[in-house]
């Protein structure tokens, strides 16, 4: 992977050496940092506020294939996956610690190439890295990412303020991360199977930046305070939207019914999906790595928000009793499922 | 290693019937924590302190052997490990998110053990755990901890503000948990070599218990504020006395001498390590894992710690120019060497 570029081996540089070698391009942007790297523990100032913080392990083999993700995208990514939870709260992200886990075949150059997606994706979103652990590993390439941020008590949507009536809002366009993972899958199988023939992903740009590069959607937390609106409820589409309907149903203690026809899909992965004989809708549904944002508003929110391109009205919430239902476009009725950690497996046989 | 027990597959009850399983033991006890898991990021409440945070990964095969590590140990240690860093600050310790990557070996009582021990260290140390992740892993168990804690701000201990002049303390004893590690792995290659033979630690207890299950001196952080001294400067001791005494001259800008014979060495550390032909202060300046306070208090607060049998003074604090200097029982002066990762690998040539 790394055969063609110059090599430093960390077990060379020690713990030490690496960690001044990968902080040293960390600079500091927001004023509750107090204190980042070098001690003990990060000190963070949140007068008035409240704290957020969020967690995610993101492992080799599990979360991402090294074949296919360049490791600054790998490093971007991690982030981002992280800072959709703090969006999720409606609060706003200001800290990262990282911790890293490095097997041996990883030089220097490929850790300084992870650390500085980490960095831009960093500085693109306002965020400080303030600590972290680095090891060695075994294990191939663990990344343990917190991010901390910051909310006004009232200002803090959880997944359990749904209420009858509410409309359930999506951000963005879903399915297109998991369509482009089967996408990246299949090249690589080619790639395996004949190292010539180079991947062809020619016109699949959006499908495949929507994998390896997601973009949390501070955005829309910005947009959701200049048009004063709360959502009720909300939280970040990581597993797939029917799993994140359900979380905010069941915390809620509602039902909902969710129309196809609404689900917004982009033509891209519409179209790739059905080139993968799979149905776009269960790639939506269970694809999960949308890192889109799922919340509830009350009815009387909806003329502020409908001139947004970027967030469709997907669905209504319920009386608990009505179940947690899709209408799909041909107006048959189905529940929803929840999909966890091998929703990727399944999918095939969920159509 | 989980033959003789009920086994429940983890790919069984999915990853959310796995979070329910270990999270509905979890209780909170601080008025910090708002709320805890369940939701996108824990809401934490530090009206009028410092946030202060700290995050640690602790892998298989490189941190831990499960050979020799009972998994309730573990849980407890990887809490320990955690809390220590905020007690180094000076700060209380009040929240912990817990990641876990398992892999297929482990069966949910597996999980429920180690989380037992991990419930067990935060109940002790009145810390709540607010969130974490879990996700299977092809690379043995994964542990990242991060610690929350907070502090008021003149209370807050950096690395960097020793003094000249300041006096050198440490907490408890050194090197024990090194040479309950050698006992450790001589005790396993024994087994392996003849299983019949079973592990012999008769004796041994404080040496073992201070390898499988440290306690972060939360106590001593208590005691400080009871004497009313602010320490200058502190750090804990997770790498040996000697690093962790450079990085507090280094960010200082200072040097320091310490004096061999004031290191603090159990008796059965001292012993134990002899049986292996380890020089004990080697053990104490190197082998890590000692999760101790290692601070600098001005020369006018001696008085009010010189009674207490829990800190020994071993040093003081000199110019930079006077570099940093270990006194041997002898007389001879000797340059203080760092170490990091690779300490125990080293640690027999450094005699």
């Amino acid at each position: 992977m790394f055969e063609n570029k110059e090599r430093t081996d960390i077990s060379e540089l020690g713990e030490f050496g690496l960690i001044d070698s990968i902080t040293r391009n960390i600079t500091i942007s927001n004023s509750s940092t107090k204190k980042g790297v070098g001690d003990d523990a990060a000190v963070l100032s949140f007068e008035g506020k409240k704290t957020l913080i969020s967690t995610d392990l993101l492992l080799e083999g599990i979360h991402f294939d090294l074949m296919f993700t360049p490791l600054k995208h790998l490093g971007y990514k991690a982030i981002q996956v992280n800072l959709s939870d703090i969006y999720a709260m409606n609060g706003m992200a200001t800290q990262v610690t990282v911790s890293l886990g490095l097997s041996s075949k990883f030089p220097l150059e490929a850790v300084e190439e992870l650390y500085e997606g980490m960095l831009i994706a960093c500085k693109k979103y306002g965020v400080d890295i303030v600590g972290g652990d680095t090891s060695s590993s075994r294990q191939g390439l663990v990344i343990s990412v917190t991010s901390i941020g910051y909310a006004d008590e009232e200002e803090i949507c959880y997944r359990s303020g749904a209420e009858e009536g509410d409309l359930i809002c999506v951000s963005g366009d879903l399915g297109a991360s998991y369509v482009g993972l089967q996408l990246l899958e299949l090249e690589k199988k080619i790639f395996i199977e004949n190292p010539s023939i180079q991947p062809d992903l020619e016109g699949k740009d959006y499908i495949v930046e929507r994998q390896l590069k997601p973009e949390a959607r501070k955005d829309i937390v910005e947009m959701l305070k200049e048009f004063s609106i709360k959502p009720t409820a909300m939280i970040d589409v990581s597993d797939g939207l029917s799993s994140e309907v359900m979380h905010l149903c069941k915390q809620s203690d509602k039902g909902c019914k969710l129309y196809e026809e609404k689900i917004p899909i982009d033509p891209m992965t519409y179209e790739t999906a059905r080139e993968f004989n799979l149905d776009p809708t269960v790639c939506a549904l269970s694809g999960g790595e949308d890192y889109e944002l799922l919340f509830t508003i009350k009815q009387a929110d909806y003329d502020k928000i409908k001139g947004s391109a970027d967030v469709s009205v997907i669905g209504y919430i319920t009386e608990p009793s009505a179940g947690m239902e899709l209408i799909s476009k041909s107006g048959r009725v189905h529940p929803l499922k929840a999909q966890g950690w091998n929703a990727f497996n399944k999918i095939s046989g969920e159509n």
